[in-house]
């Protein structure tokens, strides 16, 4: 049998060991789910005859090299930072590998040592990063093999609930690590290019300067820019394209109330508050409104905000009961953002039945035959419940397909790479679509953000 | 003759200099002012016969050594980098050494080994911090003395620009380094606290949370929060007050023009910009504003800022040529605020006889014999020209001063010090005193932040 080790028994893990136990017999294959916590690793394979749960701890040099000398490739879904240990360890036991993590400059370097060794590291193969490159890059070379110019290009994905569980006014809820959203934006200006122009938006704006989207059969989005949209223009090959723009998609509404959190400095990860420990939620909307010995902390927050009287945001606060005087931080050392979490994590976790939703939306802009064409193609993957969920369908299925394909060679290019190959895109795109996972294209009238083009 | 060593002839050294050099026959002095650019220092001291200047580069230890080893009292005015090396040496040579910079955790760590060895190393002498230090002390020991319990302590400081030089829309000229200007408010929320409650203002918010305070004879001014109001709290003995709020005192209108500048994200210092070197005044601006293919980038400016078609505030940005398309940036690879900073310097940089105004304002809330009373203390000072500009007047003055009084043993307390004892403050504001810096205290009713409390 064939030994497919997993780093990682995390929430992201779910997938990609059902999908690979699900073909372990057709494709005789072991699978090791290795975790610090084995319990962890043995919920999610049960008492399948072709899995093993394994207790390994990472820092554990000698523990990792037996695992991984007798492995036959290995998936890492572990914190990005021990990828490159493990990363070193199958240059060293000759094994090929698989993470659905952004490629680091430090797995980067290893690029040419992989390539003299054979060896497959596949890198950023999840939803995002993952199939975006996949499904843009299946477009970009079709485009490109009619002879079509790529002028623009438009990608954006969201994280979302899915509409049946959708039940609050913020059209959100946690289906994925709560701190990034909070911190989502943060570290710098936005970054891309509006026709041939460079743009640039500082994180207290970014929650302003939002589009909106419409999918069919699942209504409106809004989105919001990506820290830096020119990261994969090279990688793309869209040197010459004049629009490029990648963003987060929210439902309608989402980011005006958000950019109220970021606005007052509750989203600040910098430093640590005073007093946080018996700080009420209302306390803590206070320390970022003027003193005042009478008007409410209410007045104060919209009169800061200039949220009128009939504006419906305000019912979004509301909901969160940030004004409760009874609600405790009870977080003895936390920074604003920490504390905002808390309270957001009342409200928006996800329940046992709750379904998530990944949305994926393409624009692709391109001269052909001196005329000007757009396609859109879009995605929308429901989760199970909070268990089984899009996040985790879509991070696993490409990082688990992707696995096997390397290991019966169908894959065979080797070095640090992304999905951005035939070889590789081709096979997994089309095996997506057996798991409903699928791009639903349509031609639309080229926009751009030039209307007098028309 | 006592020899005095100088580190330093930049810009703020012209008054200690004058100071000493002037002292030099009746104190007996001489001086010795080091730089690496000795044209710097030769034309500070003239042909003064007790002065020489010397070429020193401060990281040639040798150097270094021989000249702290041969001088009575060392005077730093390097940047804040280099004082560390200075003090070590000054340590080994037993030498007493003063900066007008704040107190670096390094620095702080010598203050054990110079007790020890009876050596004064004194730091935040110059204006701000510095006189601040003094003036405010001098007052919170006066009415401590008379069994006053300190309540609220408030206060500002402002480089401005001299009423009768004071020519443009926003009241401002560069009379110090331009950058820390640009950058000022930037690196982390600012803290303090308002009638017993912790406050805090991310830097977004800065320049809209502003105060506003009168001047008699100079009119009003507003203030805008400082980085840490609650830094010196412990060290003024201030526990137990209920409002500490420092702050930066500008004219009127500036902070809601400069707010502009945040708001766009020109201020941003973290990322270089592309295509700078060609890039005009008005596409610098357009890079923060959406793309249009048609509207203007004023109508644009206008728009995301919220710039009514009569808010006379437009004018000041109109009178920065901030819109000018044939004005280029000129800087290879630059920053926003490296940008911003270039603009402005075309508007805001001193003329030779344009001279400059340092304003103090000082709040003490105090509880006596049962009831409430605000003593405001407030201190103007103008420059005489761009060279003596009352920046190095109020920075060298308390320097060269404090240098006499430690050389004459007058101050004699050892350690790593801020001016906050009143053998320190008290011989130095009177001789202050002498040279026109002093302080106008009036009684006015007791306000704090609490109305009702009337």
């Amino acid at each position: 049998m064939r030994k497919i080790l997993i780093f990682g028994a995390g929430k992201s893990a779910s997938y990609v060991v059902k999908y690979l136990l699900d073909k372990s017999y057709d494709e005789n294959l072991h699978i090791i789910v290795a975790d610090v916590n084995i319990a962890r690793a043995k919920k999610l394979i049960g008492d399948h005859e072709n899995a093993q749960p394994k207790y390994i701890d990472i820092t554990d040099t000698r523990a990792r090299h037996a695992a991984i000398s007798n492995a036959d490739i290995v998936i890492s879904m572990l914190p990005v930072k021990h990828h490159i240990e493990v990363a070193k360890d199958c240059l060293t036991f000759n094994k090929n590998m698989v993470t659905a993590s952004y490629i680091t400059d430090a797995m980067h370097s290893l690029d040419a040592r992989a390539r003299e060794k054979d060896l497959i590291f596949m890198n950023e193969i999840g939803v995002d990063p993952g199939i975006d490159h996949m499904s843009a890059m299946q477009v970009i070379d079709r485009i490109r093999s009619e002879g079509g110019k790529i002028v623009l290009f438009e990608s954006f994905t969201g994280g979302l609930i899915s509409p049946e569980c959708d039940h609050n006014l913020w059209n959100y809820k946690f289906t994925w690590n709560p701190r990034n959203i909070v911190l989502a934006g943060q570290g710098g200006a936005a970054k891309f290019i509006q026709e041939g122009s460079f743009k640039y938006i500082p994180y207290h704006r970014l929650f302003r300067r939002t589009e909106f989207l419409e999918v069919d059969g699942f209504g409106r989005f809004e989105v919001y820019a990506n820290r830096d949209s020119l990261k994969y223009q090279s990688a793309y090959g869209l040197d010459d394209a004049k629009t490029l723009y990648r963003g987060t998609m929210r439902r309608v509404g989402f980011s005006r109330a958000w950019n109220v959190f970021v606005q007052l400095g509750m989203t600040d990860d910098e430093y640590y508050m005073d007093d946080t420990e018996n700080m009420t939620y209302r306390e803590f909307v206070n320390t970022f409104l003027p003193y005042h010995p009478t008007d409410s902390v209410e007045l104060k927050f919209r009169h800061a905000l200039k949220i009128d009287q009939d504006d419906t945001v305000w019912e979004k606060f509301e909901e969160l009961d940030l004004f409760s005087n009874k609600k405790k931080v009870g977080l003895s050392k936390a920074t604003p953002a920490q504390i905002l979490q808390k309270i957001l994590e009342d409200s928006w976790t996800l329940k046992e039945k709750d379904r998530d939703m990944i949305v994926m939306y393409h624009k692709f802009g391109y001269e052909l035959d001196g005329k000007m064409h757009q396609i859109d193609s879009t995605m929308v993957t429901l989760g199970e419940d909070s268990t089984y969920t899009a996040m985790a369908k879509t991070v696993g299925l490409p990082l688990g397909i992707a696995t096997l394909l390397i290991l019966n060679e169908k894959i065979t290019t080797p070095g640090v790479l992304m999905p951005l190959a035939k070889e590789v895109y081709e096979p997994i795109m089309k095996e997506l679509n057996e798991y409903d996972i699928t791009f639903t294209e349509k031609k639309v009238p080229y926009l751009g953000y030039n209307p007098l083009n028309l």
